[in-house]
């Protein structure tokens, strides 16, 4: 099944897939996916970032070779963004890329998983759209928070899909369209680190929960995203993304679907 | 005023500093400091730390000059724990060490705040001990999940304290003790970004919001942290904090304040 959240007549709604891709409301009522304001599809944990893991994209970027551990940093939820939500280009810079990842939800407290049994704590998948700012970025392996951690900058969505509908996730087509035209086509059977080895190595040392996300890199074939165009990334059975690029406004940026919590006092 | 988080009589409590030190319960009890289970004191948000922020310490390990732009990355909750609680050395290291660290916890949800106003946005502070194992650096810009997120590596506590109490956290005396003996003894006023510059900083390019918290570095005099020492660090008027090396158990560890949410459907 594949489950949203989305704002409907200004209230936050739990959704599903209804009919032809309609929004199935909580009330059985089902809408056009045009007719929601999309939000990340759930609250997620902790979230995991996969540098340079397809090799095809490791050597477009100047390297000879994929790194033998996987390169792996965090995210803010500042960061994520609706399914047809707006990611921000700042006005002085030259080089903006999108990356089409499929990402992986945890659904078990788990420590310590053999590869083996990795998928038994993965809970389901999203499409995720990792924007990287060239311009910034001093080191490949580990980018900085001004490259990667951006406010909204990385859309996720429109839906969660449950594990047990994406029963070879290794094996998934990956596309990226700019206004229309495709741009990147790679497959997750080309990851260096599989699923169960990431799974494998984060539990190793640290304890995953339900709701951490772990996105799993992007193929080779990115390119730059301009202000006024649409981005579509796409992962094969689990979702369409779709994704607009705006020009960064002076003062603050109103947030689609940011955590802001109340402080625990 | 001063708060804390513990576990009492079965129960999760939020209480305040009483008489000499002890624990102010929400029934009016004081009990000792030792009677309690101590948890981070509050449901931390984006969790930043700086590297490399003292320049003593930068050139402590090798640098000849401390970073121009401030060197952030991001924990998850699973690397926190709490005051008297242990940290797991595992058994192949050779190196690793704690940090003493002024922590900074933002009050209020803010965008591209002017250097001026940034204690404005400052809910209050708390002292944390940030270890890294060295044995896993690879980058001392950027260090992996490895050396600086293990479950239970980033102890913080006993308190939260109201930045009204802290006029100066600018100057701030910044001590660690293993096993009683003083090995590290800095000042905040030592920082080369100090706590203004770091907020202007992220919040140029990231929403900040209540409960998001920035370790701001250590300055130098870090040392090996070996099973069975106690370590003590100590942010002047802030608080104590005192933890327990122990050796890695092979299978799952219990965490001391993890957080475990369900999974969000």
């Amino acid at each position: 099944m594949k489950h949203g959240r989305v704002v409907f007549e200004d209230r936050t709604l739990d959704v599903t897939e209804g009919q032809g891709g309609k929004v199935r409301l909580p009330d059985g009522r089902e809408v056009a996916e045009t007719e929601v304001q999309w939000l990340p599809p759930m609250a997620f944990g902790t979230i995991f970032v996969l540098g340079l893991n397809y090799a095809d994209h490791a050597k477009e970027i100047a390297f000879n070779k994929a790194p033998e551990e996987p390169l792996v940093f965090l995210k803010g939820p500042n960061a994520l963004q609706g399914h047809r939500g707006d990611t921000w280009r700042p006005a002085d810079v030259g080089y903006m890329h999108f990356e089409c990842e499929l990402a992986v939800v945890i659904g078990k407290t788990c420590r310590n998983v053999p590869r083996e049994q990795a998928y038994e704590v993965v809970a389901g998948y999203c499409t995720a759209n990792d924007y990287a700012i060239r311009d910034y970025l001093e080191n490949f392996y580990r980018p900085n928070l001004r490259v990667k951690n951006r406010d909204g900058a990385t859309p996720i969505g429109p839906w969660f899909v449950d594990a047990a509908d994406i029963p070879d996730p290794m094996n998934l087509r990956l596309r990226s369209w700019v206004n229309g035209e495709l741009k990147q086509d790679g497959s997750t059977r080309d990851m260096v680190h599989d699923i169960p080895a990431l799974i494998a190595h984060l539990s190793s040392f640290m304890t995953l929960n339900p709701g951490d996300v772990i996105l799993t890199g992007t193929p080779d074939g990115v390119a730059d995203s301009k202000v006024g165009d649409e981005i579509v990334t796409e992962v094969e059975g689990v979702g369409r993304l779709v994704n607009y690029i705006v020009g960064e406004p002076l003062a603050s940026i109103p947030l689609n679907g940011s955590t802001v919590e109340p402080l625990n006092r």
